[in-house]
């Protein structure tokens, strides 16, 4: 396990996620702005931890300034660093909400206990799933995955791919299948990087590969990360997402959903209503450094879709499994206690 | 139209289709070894092309060493460049046959006849499968293709992208939205630089992202090529085109398969027996010559897929349209008249 996060109490250290496998690089955060310019360019990436970096870079704000005005205004550069996971609002939202709940000059001992305590529980989090994900998948051994879901996108170990690890804690003979996931490789750069050092077995393919191994009878399970389900089980993740919920239909094997209960959106009644950010086309443009095309080609560039929560075979949070999930099992989720 | 070969009686020439778009080198070709370099390589690419290709390939052998044994070797050495597009055995073995018909001393002007009837050939089929598909697709604007399906891979102006091309010359507002096809790219290399040289409208993205624009209705129709199609219909094709196939089915468009008849395998009942090229991982670990993953990652990298005969709407040859595929709808295009 390798946190991507190091919080020493009053500054955020993050490692950037755009520079490995090639260096690992920590950048030292100071407040919302640089820390809305992490999030924005990827340096710090994966829904709950883009949660845990903006409640951090919140709570840094406020430290210096706690007045109303400057405290909803880191609050909302923070909001708009990126559309699509609902993990950044719901986290700012908590500090915020903790923060404005006091008077100012105890709002940045209170936002700096709000943002450790959002930390630490995207970090029971991660334990919750992987015990209850490898629970609901022992005897599969050939896990096929998308982007990254380890520790370098979530608390703890991660979600999916926290998982993927309990499960090859627990038996011989697990295999993740790492799909690349373009158009920024984060499976190729960061699963595998994570796999390696976990000593986990493990191969790497295009994405547009994994479908056709399910169909030959060479994948046992999907499991795949979230970055904002709707209150029906609609789930919005990284783009390739839905290509392989379709195939793990066909092919008649499980397609899991893993993440933290913060990864959904109840004010959201269907996947139809997430927004779904459009990037750069450069993006697209360019691999591994390398200009693929004349520079000027016009690209689509969604970084995320959405997968019908009917294609889902189970929503795996710390709170519980919903399976299949559906307004009323992944409302149930969300239901006090918390 | 370009075309990627050029034969001038005596020796081929190719477009070195690896270079693309960065250069445009031609590399000159002079027997059986070399030639079957070129395809194993990928030099010259695409089922249609890979047969003309081969059958120079084998004329120029027999040009210079027409004996039985000769003959029968450099067929050997052209046969297993590679393993699923059907074209090439097909091409090797019309010339073969042609060439042992008669006696040693014509058997250099024979095959080399044959291969000029194959190039021929494959190029009236262009047009023919071009004229067709644009009718069963009048209409459509938005086209979704994988791969390189266009000169650079067959013989007129291509197969899956001759259509799209003729659509765009039949109506305003056709836009071709080209998957960039990893691991080789050929969508963003060599689809994206045919178009521009055509003067037709597209946008590149990355295969992971075409599923869900089909799903948000942005997508007319999914057209694509393809390496060997069995009897039943069941499509050999670049891998990725599987997913696209039930992205398509699920919101309900037409996927269109488009290939000449020299594709199809009436030896193949279905699908399951076509043999995948499994090819080397460093393909999967570089994009554009860039190292992605530590250097021994291991990989997965089947570069074809089967999309069962059930997904598809249509397949359009030179001979007619099979639609939907079955093994009857199939077989009767293989019917004489030749």
């Amino acid at each position: 396990m390798t946190s991507a996060l190091a919080w020493d109490g009053r500054g955020l250290r993050l490692l950037d996620q755009t520079l490995l496998p090639g260096a690992e690089t920590w950048i030292g955060l100071e407040g919302a702005a640089d820390t809305a310019a992490a999030i924005a360019r990827l340096a710090v990436r994966g829904a709950p931890n883009i949660g845990i970096a903006a409640a951090y870079g919140l709570a840094m704000a406020i430290a210096r300034a706690p007045g109303d005005d400057e405290l909803r205004d880191a609050a909302a550069v923070l909001r708009e660093a990126r559309p699509t996971a609902v993990n950044l609002a719901w986290a700012v939202d908590r500090v915020l909400t903790a923060a404005l709940a006091v008077a100012p000059q105890q709002r940045a001992a209170v936002a700096r206990a709000e943002a450790e305590a959002i930390h630490a529980g995207e970090d029971a989090a991660s334990l919750a799933i992987a015990l209850a994900g490898a629970d609901l998948l022992a005897g599969s051994r050939r896990i096929l995955t998308h982007c990254n879901t380890g520790a370098l996108a979530c608390g703890g170990t991660g979600s999916a791919l926290a998982v993927a690890i309990e499960l090859a804690a627990r038996a011989d003979g697990v295999t993740v299948l790492a799909c690349e996931t373009r158009p920024l490789l984060q499976g190729a750069r960061l699963t595998i990087w994570e796999l390696r050092r976990a000593g986990i077995r493990h191969e790497l393919l295009v994405d547009g590969a994994a479908a056709g191994l399910m169909r030959r009878g060479e994948v046992d399970a999907v499991i795949v990360g979230c970055d904002r389900v709707a209150a029906n089980g609609d789930t919005a993740n990284k783009v390739g997402t839905y290509a392989h919920a379709l195939a793990a239909r066909a092919a008649g094997i499980p397609f899991i959903v893993a993440g933290p209960t913060s990864t959904i959106d109840p004010a959201i009644a269907t996947g139809d209503e997430i927004v779904i950010e459009e990037r750069a086309a450069d993006e697209v443009r360019h691999a591994g450094g390398a200009l693929l095309t004349p520079a000027d080609t016009p690209c689509r560039n969604p970084a995320f879709d959405v997968t019908p929560a009917a294609l889902v075979t189970a929503l795996v949070t710390e709170r519980g499994i919903a399976s299949p999930p559906t307004t009323e099992s992944v409302t149930a989720l969300l239901a006090p206690p918390w």
